[in-house]
């Protein structure tokens, strides 16, 4: 029965997310970049009294007070924001809208790895363009870019966590003839945003999400900004009802209030660079990370070693088992105690003579 | 820079949802399928219990818990079910399964409009066969329907609230070629299903949701039931965190209160007989429906001039300026309120010499 599937969607894999125990289990989960802080009280508040009866009814299409709220953070027109399942949702509108069958999208190579699936989904090409040695876009990306109708930018990068520098990334957004899509969702921990650039240039979308700075992954909601025109040739493409009422309600929520964000986002850059010299003393190699993760080499290189051994522990980090980063562990930055925790396996787990 | 989407997209023009009048509109909504009854008391209890704090973690990207209680309600297995933010969404990642760009997509006419906007998306062809004059299926419906990979039969059908007989669906699964997609987003309301074909044969997918039959519309949770082959190779597909983590949990629950469930089917079966009475008495005529909607039509054909009139009487039914059915509007199921309220305007507005 295999001749059922699409040919493109018969040979791919899935994409594979990250491991999601069982909520019994005694875990320190570090391997899927979530906020180990709460939602605001205010998205509680919400949640309590959002009335189960008027769930009988369709959510806004639009996602108005979502946008609302994401207007008024932003200082944009509601025209030029669209709102997702997820930042994941506005990745596959991106795809569908700008990516025909037999064509090319382009990513930096390492990077998200779900441009690839969507890709593949789409039956398209994924032209994955190496990084220089340390992340950063190399001169001629632009031209490797070249005949690709879209090109996803993750901004700070997964699974590097390192931030492309801004002057570079506004050089190849004019010099790219496609859409540059920059994936922002981790950007509310990084020092600078892409924003701008959305308003500035007619062929850039800038995708954001709440799953990581406001702690609502499992509440599933992203959203885009970017030019009218872009984004009501995205509106044909997006469910109409992509997004569900209880999500609106709370997202609209969380998106104002910016006082738990900022406390959060304090909270999780102050226990980042714990992490990070931690890892520093231990001898591991750290490229600078503008995320709420950390990309991490150990000294003898052996990163499925460490991630294997920290998982007997009770420790989940994320190993991809990809060029270029084969020989790091991927850490989600936890509470100061996880941190600790995760920072006292280590010592255990690599030999003294090695550490720097 | 209209050349940044593709063609097809750029030529489409998107799907137009039912109207949603912001809630503190007072109207008597009629419009688009909802059930006028709240969900499952057990709905509404999971929700007041659901912990804020566990959303900043991603939902289970297999939505194990909906799956297992789909799986113990239809007698399945759980690899026979895969979960869909919103039964919409099952259409979505069918057509991207099976349907490529330049390929076609069969559904019947008049049915379904999302089915032609998801065709175009895909850049593919929407073959619209003509139903019989009785709505019922042509005996030629499969060689019409060859050369498509993907039938979207949607039974009982939208807008006509026929169901097609059931011996033909059967037929027609085993002689067509692809995929044949049963949409039975309205199932609960009719007499039988189309469940058994799901198992018995290799290329049908039947899907469900949660939105009508368990007034759950807001929430965005839909489900299909398929061979595993089906399901493993749609999995690759569906988005990893389609269905956030609230929708699961409440959706698991509404599924296990069949008790709730049987209560309001039969009431809303009652009104419907109810309004299907009052309509023929106005001298509409009104195919039999099996789903939470009727269609019906003036004595004048003037089907428009209703819509606008009970429009004016703060009534929103749908009308589709469509073939086939222009002569026709669709009333949504109501409360008996409702319907005492919808067909006292009528018979203000149907003048008395026209009636049967």
């Amino acid at each position: 029965m295999g001749t059922l599937f699409r040919e493109n969607i018969e040979r791919m894999a899935g994409y594979t997310p990250g491991e999601q125990p069982s909520s019994g289990a005694s875990i320190v989960k570090l391997n899927t970049n979530e906020n180990p802080y709460p939602p605001s009280p205010k998205v509680a508040e919400a949640l309590k009294n959002f009335d189960p009866a008027g769930l009988r009814l369709y959510p806004d299409p639009m996602g108005s007070e979502f946008r609302a709220a994401a207007s008024m953070e932003h200082g944009v027109d509601l025209e030029n924001v669209i709102v997702g399942n997820g930042s994941d949702d506005i990745l596959t509108i991106a795809t569908r809208c700008f990516v025909p069958e037999g064509g090319k999208m382009a990513c930096p190579s390492p990077s998200y790895t779900l441009y690839r699936t969507l890709a593949a989904i789409q039956g398209a090409a994924c032209v994955e363009i190496p990084l220089a040695a340390d992340f950063s876009l190399p001169d001629d990306f632009a031209e490797q870019a070249e005949g690709a109708s879209l090109l996803m930018l993750p901004r700070p990068n997964a699974p590097t966590g390192t931030a492309f520098a801004k002057d570079a990334v506004k050089r190849l957004c004019a010099r790219f003839n496609g859409v540059v899509l920059i994936d922002e969702a981790y950007v509310e921990f990084a020092d600078d945003n892409c924003l701008d650039l959305a308003l500035e240039c007619g062929n850039v979308v800038v995708g954001r999400t709440l799953s990581k700075s406001h702690s609502l992954a499992g509440l599933r909601l992203g959203y885009a900004i970017a030019s009218n025109e872009i984004v009501s040739g995205m509106m044909k493409v997006k469910d109409s009802y992509n997004v569900n009422a209880i999500s609106q309600r709370l997202g609209a929520v969380a998106l104002g209030d910016s006082e738990w964000l900022a406390k959060n986002i304090a909270r999780v850059r102050e226990s980042r660079a714990k992490l990070i010299s931690g890892l520093l003393a231990l001898g591991f190699d750290v490229p600078e990370s503008h995320a709420n993760f950390v990309l991490a080499s150990p000294p003898d290189g052996d990163a499925q070693r460490i991630y294997m051994r920290l998982r007997d522990e009770g420790v989940l980090v994320r190993w991809f088992d990809e060029e270029r980063v084969r020989n790091y562990i991927r850490v989600t930055v936890g509470t100061a105690n996880e941190i600790d925790f995760l920072l006292e396996a280590l010592t255990r787990l690599v030999p003294q003579g090695e550490r720097k």
